[in-house]
Parts: structure tokens; sequence; C-alpha cells
């Protein structure tokens, strides 16, 4: 087994799910090739060494500049703030490196046009971290859609609920807390929940053409974690949307910190012509399913219960009846990368997709801040 | 539209159910006969007159066999604490009445085997009020095993849980609660509740040859209703036990009034080659079904929201999603009877089929009593 | 108990459904006034005297006109499509009859404000068949909001889907049909299934502001039942909006007859600071209530089942456990409707409630014809 | 951070699902000890080295009694077939090693006394792989009872159903199908699915006294897949067992691989005065809660979505709403192990937990056969 040597940058929530399943990936599948827990790489000495002594990381480094310049390191897996993917990005493509992102891909449409063209002309193997594709429920969804099983589609409905910012003391901004704030983040929901919706569905249902969305910002002034100044809050709390896909289908989307008693609550449901599909992460091993060939006096939504053998990726674990969970969408990315690399056909979200949801969430937040319809660029050719 | 005279006995909770049963049944089915509230009858002359006004019953009588030996009465309706069922039943057969009897149909076997002795010697139509076999779930899970969806049968089981009597201050016996006076109830669990679950068995899986059953009363005294004196609980509080069937199946049933967080919650499932399925009263309008026969990525257990005209009883109701309740159960049962008088060919369970149910509780009675197995004595030759 | 003469107009579903609520409620209310179901009306001669004869009204009219001038009705009940309504109503106001209106109340606000004067001038009890604010369930949502449960709200949502309508073989117009037919409806979806989400909303959670809606119709062309020719289709199939409450949370709303697997899914979800509560009608007796003050490791969403007497209205009906469904909503109703007039306090919804549900339409159909925003007129002062 | 090296034996399914627990345990929890793969071991040397290269175990070993000696061997942990339990075990402890012992401890109970004597006075380390207590919701549901927070207790049944046996066609023994054979399993489902039930059930609601049980085996005769031969099948396939607990509840138990639409639907509930607890392997992140303290109009079943840092196990994950699975039981058994030796106050399991377990089992088959009551025996002093 040929090895690829993996440097990671940033060990919060994000480094700590990668380093996983880069750990993991080997056990469960067989793969031509085998990623090497490399370098580590954050500002903080102390913090990133103790992080690598965890995850069994073979070196440190404190300037992301210089682990991109390392001959040993084959992967950048980029897991910091928004704001600072495209520099890292950009110098990893030039540097010929493969490129993992987490989401979203950017700041904004323009910045991450630039990051496209980039990796493109480097052509090296890159990907973001959309890893909820790849729940074994939702990659069972996109085939039961690719075998015709729906038929014509008319409705998308997602939602994304959370309900961890309810409290106004909660402060903004500094580690762990960056994502509420504007300038690390480039947006609220929108960006970090939102695109997940909008990851999903783009690739279940193709593109969407035109949005008309809201946002609201609940609590309008919060503690800054690092100055400790009460400043006022940059992000949207809530946006919801609807909007035309290009098939023809509606779609309405919401995401939201505010319903209390969801903690991460995504849900999509899908309706066809001829059948229905719904899935939500609390439960994130099971699919609903509703197909109106069934006989009508037995007609009625189906609880799968994806733990089979020959149910996606679930061969690789354990026997039927027995649940994978959250962190196994990213094992399942590491191995589709790995093995897109291996037949040189990589395996996606690439950039560009990652592009185009960044293309709806600009028409999002465009279309709420001027209160009208808002056209949605493409990244698709 | 010919008229049939009705005589009920007794004014309690079911007293209710069925006079609503009686008033609704002509304005939801098409029918050849139509039941008259004729008279009300009860000890308690200004309770009795005040139940005939609430419901439109033309007369009221004091004393059952005053009421038997009206002229203007066709049907007899038994709605008196278990210990007279026997002596009102008997006598109404005597006088050439239809009879409809609450269940269980008597104290025990030997007391029941009289009564199907007179009712059949009689021939008059009887009928026992096992209500449950009319849910419109229920009836379409006797179509699928009719059909055969089902395949060999494994296994049966049955709950049926509650929790109103887990207060040691409840009194036991008088009205209202005589349910906890072995004297007028026979048993606990097992004749109220059990037995509603027994039927449903029997008429979904066969018969049962043999049972090892567990009884346990948790509270030992409890002052009585009418003495007001402390005495011993003579019911079954609780009551579970294992079982064969005649068709090889294995039977578990549990019944209990100690089941803290339910209200009413009887549930049954029955496992068999290709199919299995899954009722719950708390849930009553839908059932629960798995096809092994579904394609396998998208086999699962069917939640069936039984509202569609299609479906046992439903086109007589609403439109599909709108669900019925608990009474509706009754009203079928009086248009089943109806009709099957109409029809003469009369509509079960028949005071026959209900001895097959009492001796079922018989032998699980005398099974918890000495510890052992039992056989079952059958009604049916 | 005093008497109130019913004449109820049409006979089609809703009139099946009102006759049952009148026909039922003195057996399970108290009431000072009893309904009597005095006559039947509609065109058709000989089958307005078949339902009257199912139903036991004591007489007919085919003539709704001469209905309005009988001495010996005191009550109106409107079941006649929508675009009958205004006129109707506005003779029965003058001729000083209480009425009782099927929703929504108009073809638009401008003919329900004209009506909302006239009853209004005329001072007769009115009130209009929003029926889904009496399920047990959903006034138990309103006691729990009107408690201060649930603290400042954020977010409501509202969905109402059905799948009846996708088969383009379809036809439109016609009996049974004329909510396919623009001319009688006035709207697809719009005022037939999502007025019933905004009437519940506005009762729960105040006036709605301002709207942003998209509609569609996916089968553009249908037969039509009364001609046989196809032509247009004129109403909504589906429509989805985005709006702002009053209160300063957000709503999100949408309905359809294309979700496949949806018989009549009206849900809503209202999430506030410290609570938050879902219902179901596939499930309506159910409420799912999460209480943030509950201990943390366990907390969850509660399923209640909605059967209990000090739950409202149960008292009235069975036992804990056993539920009632759809037609229950109805005779809540006229058991209010009844005891308003006894007390001189009119239960709602009132005629001008319902214009405030009409404004939301109007706006919301408005917004979707001119993709924009659109304010809400206030049928409140 | 010390080491401690472990030896597996057995590369089946447990031996991935150990190893697996192995590899992660120190990245997740912070421990004083870190288990080091150190040796695998099976008959078979190419099996076996794939196996040892896939997980990253240092070496191998095709002679169990030679693993036993090595000197850098400090746990030996049993992944083979219950009939080899024994005599592994018993060496393992007189050469002092540490022992993690696959479920069920032994054959039967006498074999299983000898074993707790030989660990006990060899005074090592010793567990059992009984790992759904570690589920995170069990755990959990541990800890309300631990509380006092469900009062007495009345009720405590559990069910453990499967169907993947009920094609005729599938063979018993042999690799992967050991469990069909009644020599190498000891029985079926009894030691196989019910042992988990019982062992759950002693550590939440204390011993059992005494048990009244059935057993069946529905397909009678199957090829064995070693010898080709169409053999007589040993084993039970489904078992159901009535029984009283030593304070006072009654047992209803019930274990098959004959329930269609099952694949490994652990669930077990338990009733207590104040509060009763449902949980389902299927759903293995919720724990369902019923708490009769709530206020009575809001009273129902929570669903409890087990994922926050304050529930048990779940600060060493991920993120509120995030799942975990099936496999994570396992990591958090080494970890408590791990931690148990650290604090020399080793964790259970331990042999004569397992012991308690197996006397159950005993009753339970010796109760089938002789179709009588049978009392356990206790491994509690």
């Amino acid at each position: 087994m040929k090895k690829l040597n993996v440097g990671i940058i940033g060990y919060g929530f994000m480094g700590r799910a990668h380093s996983n399943a880069y750990r993991k990936v080997a056990n469960f599948f067989d793969l031509q090739y085998e990623p090497v827990l490399k370098a580590a790489c954050a500002r903080d000495a102390k913090k990133v060494k103790a992080f690598a002594d965890k995850w069994g990381y073979q070196s440190i480094e404190t300037d992301w500049r210089k682990l991109i310049e390392r001959k040993d390191i084959d992967i950048i897996d980029i897991c910091t703030p928004n704001n600072t993917h495209a520099e890292i990005a950009n110098a990893a493509a030039h540097a010929g490196k493969m490129i993992l992102c987490e989401k979203p891909l950017s700041m904004d449409g323009p910045e991450g046009e630039k990051m496209v063209k980039v990796v493109e002309k480097a052509n090296v193997p890159n990907m973001v971290w959309y890893n909820y594709r790849r729940t074994p429920a939702v990659t069972l969804a996109k085939q039961l859609i690719d075998e015709g099983r729906l038929g014509r589609i008319f409705h998308y409905r997602a939602k994304f609920l959370q309900d961890w910012t309810i409290n106004p003391d909660l402060p903004q901004g500094g580690a762990g807390l960056w994502r509420l704030d504007v300038k690390a983040a480039g947006s609220g929901v929108t960006g970090d929940l939102l695109a997940h919706c909008i990851d999903t569905a783009i690739w279940l249902n193709g593109t969407i053409d035109q949005v008309s969305a809201m946002t609201e910002t609940f609590v309008k002034k919060r503690m800054h974690n690092l100055t400790g100044k009460v400043t006022n809050v940059g992000i949207d709390d809530a946006c919801a949307f609807l909007g035309r896909f290009t098939n023809g289908s509606l779609a309405t989307f919401e995401s939201t910190r505010y319903a209390r008693g969801h903690k991460a609550l995504y849900t999509f449901e899908i309706n066809g012509e001829h059948a229905s599909i719904f899935w939500d992460l609390h439960d994130l091993h099971r699919l609903q399913y509703f197909d109106h060939k069934d006989d009508s006096v037995v007609r009625g939504w189906r609880s799968i219960h994806v733990s089979d053998g020959d149910q996606p990726y679930m061969k690789n674990w354990w026997v039927p009846g027995l649940q994978i969970g959250y962190e196994h969408t990213f094992v399942h990315q590491v191995a589709d990368f790995l093995q897109g690399v291996a037949k040189d056909k990589w395996a996606g979200p690439a950039f560009r997709d990652a592009l185009e949801t960044q293309y709806v969430c600009d028409a999002v937040l465009s279309s709420a801040k001027n209160d009208r319809w808002q056209k949605v660029k493409h990244a698709y050719k």
C-alpha cells in the first residue's frame, strides 16, 4: 500500500474529525493509498504538540507556509476558520499539494472563483468537506434518485435547526466561537449550516436558479471574546429562503440557531412523482422512504435502518442492525478521496462544486439584504 | 329501513360508547336495519333517566327483567359488571332477544359454557363487544394475514399496559371501580385487558393450546369503596404468560396496570416468514408493516396511515389523512352486527368465540396459581 | 335545554362533518342550547332529500333564500363553495340569523371586508369553521403559550402537504372537485390549506406583517369536469412563503398537493426561548413538547398523548389513552359556539378573525404574482 | 502514559470490534494506560497475518498457549467461540495476565464457576465484553435508576429480536456460523442474545430469582457447513421467559432469530413507581423517559438524544446532536477497563458478574427443557 502524507492545519473540532478519519480508514476499507499522519500545524506550539501526540502526528509546524513547503507532505488539510481558506489553499495548490478544505469553501463567491481557478490550473486533487453526502442513508437517497425511483421532482425542502446561541450571554468570536464572528466566518447560519443543506440539495436535485431570502439576528449585541467589548453581532442567526431549482422543483430552506429543542437537526425531504425521501441528521442511520408503487392498502413511509451490507459503505462496518455515527461520514470521504486518487478519477465535492454552493449562499445573503428575488450565478459551465 | 329496538342495561363507560354507536351508525353506513334507542335500564331511576335524556332513549326501566319482558325490545345490550352477564344473557336468550354482551363473556369458562348453550339453543344473534377487532388497522392486519402475506407464523406477542392503579390510595370496588373488585370482575387485568389481547390473537392467529403464566398483586390491601374497610385485594394487578398456538407459533402476553407512562397501550406484533405486523392502540389509526419481499436496500417498517377509502371501514368516514378514534370501533361493530342480521350470517365474535377467550383466561389464572404449564380447553369443536 | 334550529346549505364533505357535530354535541357536552337539525338546503331536491334523511334533518329547501326567510331557522350554516359565501352570509345577516360559515371566509379581502361589516352591523353571532383550533392538542398548545411557557418566540413554521392531485388525468371543477376550479375556489392551496395554517398561526402567535411568496401550478392544463374541455388550470398547486410576525418572529409556510406520501399532513412548529411545540394532523391526538427547563441530562421532546381529563375537551370523551379523531374538532366548535351564545360572549374565529387570515392570503398571492415582499393589511384595529 | 500490551485471540467480528476500540481509545479519552496492539493470534497463519496488518498488530502467533507464555503481553483478549473460553482464560490467569473475555463467559454455570475461582485466585483484572452497558443511553438509564428517579420497580421487560436465520438453507457451524452449532456455542439465542439482556437487567435492576421459560427450534435440520451433512439443529432459535427479580419486580424476556423485520432489536423497558425508561439498540443514541412528576397536562415520553457533554461518555466525542454508534460501546469499555486498572478499582462486568448471567441462562434452559419454574443459582454471596 502506497503512503500519502497528510499535513493538517488547525486542531479544533474538525481537526479531530479528520484525524480520526485518517487513522481509521485503512482498518475498514481496502485501499491502494494509505494516509499517514505526518504533520500537524497551528500557531500555538504547545497546543499543536499536544494535539499531535494525541492523534499520532509525527511532527508539528507553527507556520502553515513551512508546512506547505515541506517535500514530505502530499496532502494539505485545511481546518482553519473560513477567512483563511483562500490564502492557504492557493499556496498549497501552487506547491502542487492535494487539498482537502473545510467548508464553506470561501468567504464569498468571488474569492471562491479564484480558488477554483488556482486549483484547476495546478491540476491537483481538491475536495471540500461537505461530509453529509457520505452518510450512508444520504448516499442511498442519491442512488434511489439516480435509479429514477422518484420520477419528476416537485419539492425539495431542507432545514438545519440548532439552539445553542439562544443565551444572550454567549460571547462572539475567539477560539471555539469564531463561527459567531462575521469577520472570521463570513456569515452566520448561511455559510455554516445552510451551506451543508445546499451542497446536498445540488448533489441530489441539481442547481438552484433563483432565491428569495430573509435573515435575522435575534441577539443584536454580544461581548466579543477577545476584546471583552460588547459590539454589534454581524452574523445571521437565522436564514430562510424560497427558491426554484433548474429542474422546475420548488425549494424551501431554513436554518437557525434559535430553534429550542434541536441540537443539530439537519433534515431534508424530496417529493417526486412516484416516491418521496426524508432524512434527519439526529437519526442519521435511517432513511424514510415512501413508494407510491406499493399496493395501495399497505402504502406507508418506510423507516429504513441503513445498516445492511448492500447499502452504501455498510459492508465495511459491522453487521445489520448495528448503526454507525457522525464520524463515519468523514471516514467515507477519505476513503472515496483516496480511491479517486488511485483511479485518477477524483471524488467530489471538488472546489468547483463547493463554489456552486457558495454562489447560492451569496444570492441568499444578497436577496435578504435587498428584500428581493435574486438570480444565482453558476459555477458549472 | 327496518327498525331494531335496543334496550341497554347499564349506563357507565360502555353504556355511553354503545349508545354513541347506535346513534351514529346509520349516518355513516348504508344499512337495512336501523337501531332505535328504545329503552335504558339501571337500578337508579334518576340516574338512568338522566342518561336516557342525554342519549335520546325513549323510555327507562329499573329492573332488567322487565326490560327483557317488553315486546318492543329486539336487542338486549348488556353493559353491566361481569358477574351479572350470565343471568341477564340467559334470560334474554330465553325471551328470544338478540344479545350484545360486554366482554369478558363470563366470570369463568364453566359459566360461559352455559351461556353459549343457551344462546345457541335459542338461536338468537349473539355477539360480544371485543371492539378492537374493528379498528380499521386491525381489520387490515386480518386481511393481510388471510391473503397469506405473512406466510408461516413464528411469533405473536401482545401487551396491554396501563398505569392508573399505581396509587395505593385508590379504593377498590363501587361504581366506576368495580374492575378492582374480584367479586364483580372475576379477575383483574386478565379478564379486563388480556381478554382483549387474546380475542384479537385468536382471530388473527388461531387458538392457543397451552400457557405458563405468572400474576402479581402489587398493592395487597385497599380500602373498599362501599364499606370503607381496608381489605385484601383479590384481583391480579399484572399478568404475563408464555404460550403455544395450535399453528406452532410462540405466544408472549403481558398486561399490567403498573406500567408508568402508559395509559392504555394495547400493542400486538406478529412475525411471519415473509412479513411482520405491529399495532398500537395509542395510535390506533396506524399499522406498522414490514414486507421482506421489498427490494433489499429499501426494506423498512412501513407506517401505514389507515385512512384511505380502500382500507377497512374508511370509505364510510372522511377523506385520506383524517383519522378516526376509539369510538368508531363500536360503530363498526354495530354496523357489522346489523348487516349480519340482515344477511342472516351473524358477525362475530359470537358467545362461542368469547368462550374460547375465556378458556385461555381460565388456563392463565390456573397456571399462575399452580406455577405450572396448563393446557387450554377449546370452545371450538 | 333551549333549542336552536339549524338550516344547513350544502351537503358535501363539510355538510356531513357539521351535521355529525350537531347530532353529537349534546351527548357529550352539557349545554344550555341544543342544536336541532331543522332544514337542509341544496339545488338538487333528490340529493338533498337523501342527505336530510341520512342525518335526520326535518325538512329540505332547494333555494337558500327561502331557507333564510324561514322564521323557524336560527342558525344558517354555509357549506357551499367559496364563491357563494358572501351573498349567502350577507343575506343571512340581514335576516338576523346566526351564521356559521365554512372557510375561507371569502374569495378575497375586499369581499370579506363587506361581509364583516354586514355581520357586525347586524350584530349576529358569526363564526368561521377553522376547525383545527379545536383539536385538543392545538388548544393545549394555545394554553401553554398563554401561560408563557415558551417565552419570546423566534420561529413559527407550518406546512400543509397533500398528494391527491399529482395525477394529471384528474379533472378540474364540478361536484367534489370545485376546489380545483379557480372560479369557485378563488385560489388553490392558498385558500384551501394555507388558510388553515394561517388561522392557527395568528391565533397562537399573533398577526403577520409582511410576506414573500412563490406559487406554482405543476399541471398546467386539465379537463374541466363540467364542459369536458381541456383548459388552463387557474389555481396554485403549491405555495410557500416567508414572513415576519408582528412579534418579531419569523414565519415559514408551505402548502402543496404534490408531496407524494402525505395525505393531509398539516404540521406546525413554534420555537420559543424556553420551550418548543410541534403538532401534526396525521397524529392529531399528540402534541410534541420540548421544555428547556427540564434537567439537562433528561431533556427531550415529549410525545404527549392528549387524552386525559385535564387536557382540553377530553373530559367529555372517553378515558385516558383512548384517542379521538378529526370529526371531534367540529363537535368542539359547535359546543363552544353554543356556550358562547349562552354567555353572550361569542366564540371565535369570528368573521373578522377570518378576514385577518384572508388578508394574509391576499398578500401571499400578490407577492407570488409580483415576485416581491408584500405588506399585509390588518383586519384588527 | 504507560503501555499495556494486548494479545488478542481470534480475528472475527469481535476481533475487529475490540481492535478498533484499542486503537481509538487514547485519541478520545485521557488515560494513564495506553493499550498497544502487540500480538494477534489464530490458527491460520495467513489469515491472522492479514488481520494483524490491517489493524497494526506488531506480531502474530498461531498457538494461543505461546501467546500466553510471552512476557511482553499484559492483556489477553479472548474473541474465540464460547467452547474455548474456559481453557484459555484459565491458562491466562495462571500466567498472571489481565483478561478480557467475550460473552457469554462459559458454556454453562459449572464451567463458569471454575473460571471465576481461577481468576479470583490469580487476582488478575478480569472483564467480560457485555458492551451494551456502555451505550451512553444505557449508562444514563443506570444513573437515573441510581438517583432513585424511578422509585419502586414493578416491571422489567427485554427483547432481542433478529431475523437472519429464517432461511432454512442457511447452514450451521463453521467459520462465521459457529453460533448455530450447539457444540461451539452451547446454546442459541439464550447465550448469544438473551445473555446481553440479562446482563443489563441485573446491572440495572438486580438479580433474578426464578424463571419459567420456553424454547423453540423452528428449523429442525440444517446442513452442517464443515461436513456437508444435514443434521439436527441443537440450538434454540427462540427463547422466552417469565421471571421474578429479587426486588419483587416482574421479568418478561424474549429473544429470537425469527422476527422478520428486526435486525438486532435489543430493547428494554423498566417501569417504576415514578418514572419509566425505554431503550432500543436500533436507535441506540436515544433514551425514552417518562417522568410522572411532570405537570400532568404536558406529561409524555421524552425522546432524549443522548449526545450532550453532560451525558455519559459524550464529552469525549463530538458536539450535541451528533450521534455515535455501535463500536463506541467497546471504546468505552476499554476506557473504563484501563481507568479501573489505573485506580486499582476494576471495572465490571467481572467474570463473577458474567457468572450470575450464566446461572440465569442455565435456569432458563433447564426450565424450558423441563416445562417448569426453575430457581436461579446466584454467583453473588
